[in-house]
């Protein structure tokens, strides 16, 4: 190969690269323009019907009829939703917890599968349209995060024939967990029209090496993602194709003052950001109570409902969905209050509020608040809560209530059989809350300069989701990209750091318990607590699995049936002292057989020579790289690396290969050509938060400890073994 | 240390960590206002008595008076800012070269001090007032990076006496690092009013390991810095406290539509993006050719200039400055047209670009356009660009004048003898050309529907903002945080792309290239070139250069004064093959004098125990803890970790410690309870990528290659010894 060739074929992968990286954006946006158009025609639909058939009722009993079919409709859907999680289970709940592990570099089995987008993004429509207190944001950081395993693939498996050569670099777990990264940046992307804040994301969720050409990609991934979506939604909403004017499926709206002059009317001023501290502090404390309930919730679910029958599951889910419309019907009809409709609207962001107000059983000009927020999609309940102008759009009564209703039924919803997001609910809750503190300050005399409703009702959003999921600085940014109001910026950062803060005294985030909850061993940002003081040798895997150089097919067959681990070390024994270096020719007098560590003596000199993988030891059995115990190794046949990876990410196990292949148990198998031999290593000395930043800055998921003589006392794989129990 | 103590310290450490990084941005956002207010009076001063004078003038002649007043004031005021950086030349320049250069890890002398910071801020007043085109945004960010050097320091200084032993951990360069990272973005923050501009700018700038906290606590100190000085410009501007309306130095203005109505009036559509993709690529090729010919002059500079007496700098400040004033003099008398002052102004924007047109030799209702370019501050001469409405506010000559006079002056003004940034007069430069561009357009006829020129001047800065500094995902969020308009994403995103892409052909980002003529060796993103197939041994530092773990003092004197390693490896010969573990007692043993490699025999085998810097050796001989030859170890006294560090981050030299102390040559030093004994190494095999990664993840300055055998082959520091060659 020479230079000139290779400069090329560099050009053209970094080329592929950007083309499939703008792939991955562009389905994004496509799917989050389906979930959004389809859930708004169902969404459309079960509101028309009702409200025809309340419009229509005049009587008291008459109710009756609006509420079936609300229950109907609502019923119906989740059922829809729930059972496509059954067939999926992996479907289920918001995703972020799973691509957090998967960015992380946990295995988490099926959740990138096509199957997996499909119920995903199919179930949470109907979820959604189902009424529940639920978001299609976190799936459709899932479904951006799917796409971006799947587009690289699909990729390779369509140019399989033409052109195998070529691509085979996108065939490495890293390669893959970029592009995910790039996907689920995307997925929030589109979901909030804040590329930077999805960019954020996937670094404060997943990565840990920063590096500036990565991030670009993931940026560009992200933009592509938000200006499809965006171009497709104006094109629609205005018939007129060209023009980008609605970023991402939230669009929070623009906030304004009533007043034009700049001092009299304020956003938010010094004083209320010392009230804004203390809504911080008890967002985190309201989510804290949320994270222990629906901690508590999905234990119980874990115990109780997961062992049944799967019917279980879909009634449970109907249940939710049957109260949830119960409530939402009784608050509306029975408990909201009427509330003047303002004139002195400011133009811009009028026509949509004034749209959604509804006006049940309310006379000519009022609103009925309670039904405002009920009867509409969440975001446009949170778009009333914000830009509903003046302070007395709804009732103190009225947010208070709204906000419990909310706040329990949230919880329950939370972990049931569906796909369902977390962001939204709590944005509306929170705002709900905001806009209660609001409404309350005003009444303990705090509004005698005109406070702004708007902005308590967006900074309570921001302290309750902020005490829930415990994200920062993504969060912040997305937040400030949803407003598209850059001064909101200390507000947010202050409330997120106070309610962070108050809520951790508590419980960590929502995502991160139920990660613990189902046992995925993941690596947290800081080395935990209490093992500041240890050493690498207190931590790794004591007991020492290894292969010789050559090794007896019966010996590989053996370890990896009886073991689960992901990576082996290769061994040599040094015999004569003085020969320092053995080289690769005297390896043939080696016992090849059964290399456990009983089989050898304890004090034997050993020397690592490389890690070899799980999946690298299966492929070589596989295609029958072996050679006769008497020939020399060089009649063993060499695999390329295309076809060591031919069957990335997918590698058949040892038992897939032990039963369709009839192999020679006393072949034997080289390794080394095949081998890392120079992986990263510690000594056992060596203190576990050195150990920690090398693990998680270099993404790694092996480490052998080697002793300072290089050669003696135990070598092992790290302890925080998280790939060797989880990955398939 | 009980746990409960240890828990309380460690709250402590945290808290004071918070309260200086708000220090941090606190103090960066005040110099910032300084910077602005002084260089606001000055400016004013000078255009007032300019055009006092030339107002006054009534026939020809009469313009020497104002030309002459205006030659007096900026000759003047740049003499002063080129004498401030006689006395400290570190302050010349925009500093971000260095500030680039200390987060990749390399220490650039003086770069840090108190000196520097009053030198550049003091001198960037002078050098911006007088009317150069230069801009105070990159000394504004060496400033907040020398406040986040500066800071924590003070803190240990001031209270030293009080409570050493809980802050000796800002003692280390890496946390150091991490404020100075907190400091530069602060500056980001507060000289554009973006703090998620700063954050990703101390990313790609600096940081490669991405940590969560970290970033947190970066994001903190921009916000501080930004509201702190929107909090006072607000608080000046309307003389009312408590409000935020006036983030940043630079305000770009709100772009608004003349037009209501969406649809009718867009800030840019589909057919524009095909349109800046290619402005993109015209301002990539337009930087490169700035960059090379500042290239040049910079190399003629440092060949010729410097070497002569400091005198000869100044005078080329003092030419610099009276030509730049010559020309903007000439071209707005002699060149400038008369426009129409638009009555059908824009609310919001339309009394500062009203106050800020020129009038000169204009019949009553136009202004001189030249002149209003010219006879304002960079930052208004860009607002008109942006927001002068309609697409005929300056004529196609004017505008394209403007550009090359401005291109050609401030390539020769970079890298004068002054305080000088690039952003703003690039910003300025790029959207002439771009409002040019759209002129252009509208005489081709494009202009039907009615295009935004405000857009195209933004579009046109960024193309050549980023065709000179080459800067990704920052520079896109800076401009967009700037404007207050996230919409503009795709346009800037695809333009810096482009621009990047295009410059790249010729040549590297001015910055890089000013790095590279100083001969600093900074470590990129990816690997160099050429150097993927090499592996550490091909490398690494073949000379070895070691200590045992008990050293003779004259021998340590010796490899200190005859090499310019900072860190050195700790061997011991393994002499009993049969005895694997040489503990530490036996080592009393071992031959002391001269170690340097020419004393043992080749082939003898060495183990490396650790790892020990320069600053610890010359602390270990100033502090003397060393003891007699035939005494064993336990004689010697052992230094506490604050002792070890008390000079940080200013050790003194070998030199000294052995003018100032009289040193018993024949007493040994043992180094073994203050050496690394874990540090990251690795094999002679392992590939230069591989290597190449850990050391930019993990911020190492030294890397030990350990044989495979762990005792046998060379040992050594990588040859990407950067700080080896650099540091002081």
């Amino acid at each position: 190969v020479n230079e000139l060739g290779q400069q090329q074929s560099a050009l053209k992968l970094a080329l592929v690269k950007w083309i499939v990286t703008f792939l991955v954006g562009f389905l994004t946006g496509m799917v989050a323009l389906f979930i959004d158009f389809v859930v708004k025609k169902l969404t459309k639909l079960k509101f028309d019907t009702v409200e025809d058939s309340i419009l229509q009722c005049s009587e008291d009993g008459c109710l009756v009829v609006p509420l079936l079919y609300l229950l109907l409709f609502n019923v119906g859907f989740v059922i829809v939703a729930s059972c496509l999680v059954v067939i999926e289970p992996i479907a289920g709940g918001s995703g972020i917890p799973e691509i957090k592990c998967y960015l992380n570099g946990v295995k988490v089995p099926r959740v990138g599968r096509l199957l997996t987008l499909v119920s995903k993004s199919v179930g949470v429509l109907f979820s959604v349209a189902g009424g529940l207190f639920v978001g299609k944001e976190g799936p459709m950081i899932h479904s951006g995060a799917i796409i971006g395993a799947g587009v690289p693939q699909f990729q390779s498996i369509a140019f399989k024939k033409v052109n195998l050569k070529k691509y085979s670099f996108f065939r490495t777990d890293r390669d893959k967990r970029d592009f995910v990264s790039g996907g689920a940046a995307a997925g929030v992307a589109a979901a909030f029209g804040a590329p930077i804040g999805g960019v954020l994301f996937s670094l404060e969720e997943g990565c840990s090496f920063w590096n500036q050409s990565l991030t670009w990609r993931t940026f560009f991934c992200s933009m592509a993602a938000t200006y499809t979506l965006n171009f497709f939604l104006s094109g629609i909403d205005s018939e007129s194709w060209g023009y980008f004017y609605l970023p991402g499926l939230i669009n929070f709206g623009v906030f304004k003052c009533t007043n034009e002059l700049r001092i009299d009317c304020r956003l938010w001023d010094i004083t209320d950001l010392a009230i804004f501290v203390v809504m911080g502090f008890l967002g985190g404390l309201m989510g804290a109570l949320f994270n222990t309930i629906n901690t508590a919730i999905t234990k119980h679910r874990m115990k109780h409902l997961n062992k049944k029958h799967k019917l279980f599951r879909i009634l449970e889910a109907a249940l939710v969905a049957a109260v949830t419309t119960s409530v939402t019907f009784g608050a509306s009809m029975a408990l909201g209050e009427c509330s003047e409709i303002p004139t002195n609207f400011v133009n811009g962001t009028s026509s949509s509020i004034e749209d959604t107000v509804r006006t049940y059983f309310c006379p000519d000009g009022y609103y009925n608040d309670m039904a405002t927020l009920f009867f509409n999609s969440q975001e446009e309940a949170i778009k009333q809560l914000f830009h509903q102008p003046g302070t007395d759009g709804f009732s103190l009564r009225t947010l208070g209530l709204f906000t419990l209703f909310f706040f329990f039924l949230a919880c329950w919803t939370y972990g049931t059989n569906v796909p369902s997001g977390l962001f939204v609910p709590c944005l509306l809750c929170g705002a709900a809350y905001g806009r209660f503190v609001a409404r309350l300050l005003v009444l303990l005399g705090y509004g005698n300069q005109a406070i702004h409703s708007g902005t308590f009702a967006l900074v309570g959003a921001a302290a309750f989701l902020g005490g829930v999921v415990r994200m920062t600085i993504s969060l912040t940014v997305i937040l400030i990209e949803s407003t598209n109001e850059i001064s909101y910026g200390l507000p947010l950062m202050l409330v997120l750091m106070v309610a962070k803060w108050s809520g951790d005294l508590f419980n960590e985030g929502l995502y991160d318990i139920h990660i613990k909850l189902r046992g995925v061993p993941l690596l947290e940002w800081e080395v935990p607590t209490g093992m500041e003081r240890l050493k690498a040798e207190d931590i790794m895997e004591r007991k020492l699995h290894f292969l010789y150089p050559r090794t007896r097919v019966t010996s590989i067959v053996q370890i990896l049936r009886t073991t689960a681990h992901n990576a082996f070390p290769i061994v040599s024994i040094i015999e004569d002292r003085h020969q320092q270096v053995v080289n690769s020719s005297n390896m043939d007098e080696e016992e090849p057989h059964s290399p456990t560590e009983q089989n050898i003596p304890k004090n034997v000199p050993l020397r690592m020579d490389g890690l070899i993988l799980r999946s690298q030891l299966v492929t070589l059995l596989k295609k029958g790289a072996m050679h006769e115990e008497h020939h020399t190794r060089t009649s063993q046949f060499n695999l390329s690396y295309e076809e060591m990876t031919e069957d990335y990410p997918r590698y058949p196990d040892i038992y897939d290969v032990t039963k369709s292949q009839n192999l020679n148990q006393s072949k034997l198998v080289d390794v080394v050509p095949y081998m890392n031999p120079c992986p990263y290593t510690v000594y056992p000395t060596t203190p576990v938060p050195q150990v920690f930043n090398l693990f998680r800055s270099m993404g790694l998921r092996h480490l052998p400890v080697v002793s300072h003589e290089g050669q003696h006392t135990e070598r092992g794989r790290m302890g925080d073994n998280r790939s060797v129990r989880l990955s398939v």
